[in-house]
């Protein structure tokens, strides 16, 4: 059995693990991400982690990255990490193909995660599938025709900058009505704390959904807005690109039915006339292990794709 | 030299035209569309139209046709014309094929105009492709990694039903705010007969702009808010799909600068943060003829995936 190691570069977390090219995890390790330590310490980091595996584990054959930013075209180098510096046109591929000798696939996070959900979550056995994280910002990865479609400079997907709402609230991009200045998990967070006029950190998104849940109507009010204007955004990526599934990842997505439900019923009443049977809106499976099985998706095409270097 | 015959089946005009394998219209022939005559009226016109060709011509290899109006999934049969009846679930591929003799193919109007201009048009030499027509409405066609990209069930592409003003105006189609409710042109002539409290009927978008170049405020005010909105919905578009380039073509783009300066920076403004370098936004360039060679480039495109049957 081929196995393959996964690394996952996030912003507030790293998590490396081993899994086989059916996406069955073997070990899984994660430790928090310390930014100062910049790219030179993450990989040491990563090293740890994986030593600290047990012994018995397979050798993995190829080693798959996903990162937490914006990476170039060839996937070769890093671009920038929004947590922390040194990561400008850093060479993180050359840098894990000369720690672990082995070939090395990259992509971005919402990439990576697309093609995990695609391989071996819930996207599995469709064609077309469109994967959105819903978490501290809003990101997508798109699998067009069984590939992962990056666009014609890296940047496809970009469902969280397209807007909704041209007077809405402005977003840290500079534009206003962005579907993550809207939904992401902060953005909900914000709203509430603002209509209730209670310090924003004092409110997280988790517990908008539980004031919802437990009837207070402010908090229904902004999740029914929020939730309203994301099934707008979701309906337009669905007129464009007519997916079979739309997989929502993501922390906020675990907020379940409270979520899916209005957010099924948005995208419904947003889309284009249609045929009969609406795009299914299905969360994610793969959890807090979409980054390291992502990781290993990225790898796992690559080596269909090519032999291995 | 092979040529091929191009049969566009539009709402209001007929046309056929010749045209050899590099897009080049050696004889194409118009005709208003009898709706009343439905399906078969329609083929006995485009039969008249290719019969009055010169006689010098080369017999065309295969036929290609533009349908203005959704086709099914496997592009063999027409779903519906919104300009007459009878066109409900027509076996239009075998009813030419029958009279024609010659391997044929079609697509809607804005997947055979998509292609064309790939093939032919504005959109040559690139790879991945967003064309826009903005006419009585708004519909697009994608072409991703050098293929027309159809989506799962063959509604890719439907820009025009993209929401980007949810208060905004309503749309045929049930909706407020969609891209076409906004910034096609009868939409365009509607808002300002409104404002201007005129009969909708004395007004059209040619006639919007002209005032507009005039001096006429209120007919720069509707622009300015109608194509602000129509540069939100392609920085949407391109924000999800990351193109080479973006094709605007339809009725509405030949006011030429007066719409492309004032888009061109809507785009800008409202597009993701991004590296340098903005996707161009260029005129279509095949005119009248986009619907004849884009029904040829539809049947190059199958002859070359497959041998002539």
């Amino acid at each position: 059995m081929s196995t393959y190691l996964g690394l996952d570069f996030g912003g507030t977390k790293l998590a490396a693990g081993i899994a086989d090219g059916h996406g069955r995890l073997l070990a899984i390790e994660r430790c928090p991400t310390d930014a100062a330590a910049g790219p030179d310490g993450a990989i040491s980091a990563m090293r740890r982690l994986v030593q600290s595996f047990p012994r018995s584990l397979p050798e993995p054959v190829a080693v798959g990255i996903s990162f937490g930013g914006p990476v170039d075209l060839a996937c070769r180098r890093t671009l920038l990490s929004h947590h922390g510096p040194g990561w400008e046109d850093f060479p993180l591929v050359e840098r894990v193909a000369e720690v672990w000798r082995r070939p090395v696939a990259m992509d971005n996070d919402a990439n990576a995660a697309a093609l995990g959900e695609f391989r071996f979550g819930a996207g599995r056995g469709y064609r077309n599938v469109l994967y959105v994280t819903v978490s501290t910002g809003i990101g997508a990865g798109v699998i067009l025709d069984g590939k992962l479609y990056r666009g014609s400079r890296g940047l496809s997907g970009e469902v969280g900058h397209t807007i909704v709402l041209p007077d809405g609230p402005l977003c840290p991009c500079g534009k206003r009505g962005c579907v993550e200045a809207i939904a992401s998990g902060p953005s909900i967070a914000r709203a509430y704390a603002e209509r209730a006029g209670l310090p924003p950190a004092a409110i997280t998104a988790e517990s908008v959904f539980r004031r919802a849940e437990q009837g207070d109507e402010m908090a229904r009010d902004v999740l029914r807005w929020a939730i309203g204007l994301l099934g707008i955004g979701l309906a337009n990526a669905i007129n464009l690109l007519d997916p079979d599934v739309v997989v929502v990842g993501g922390g906020v997505s675990r907020a379940g039915d409270a979520l899916f439900s209005p957010l099924r019923e948005a995208v419904r009443a947003n889309s284009a006339p249609s045929p009969p049977g609406a795009v299914p809106i299905v969360p994610a499976v793969l959890g807090d292990a979409v980054g390291v099985l992502g990781a290993v998706a990225l790898v796992c095409d690559q080596s269909r794709d090519s032999a291995p270097g």
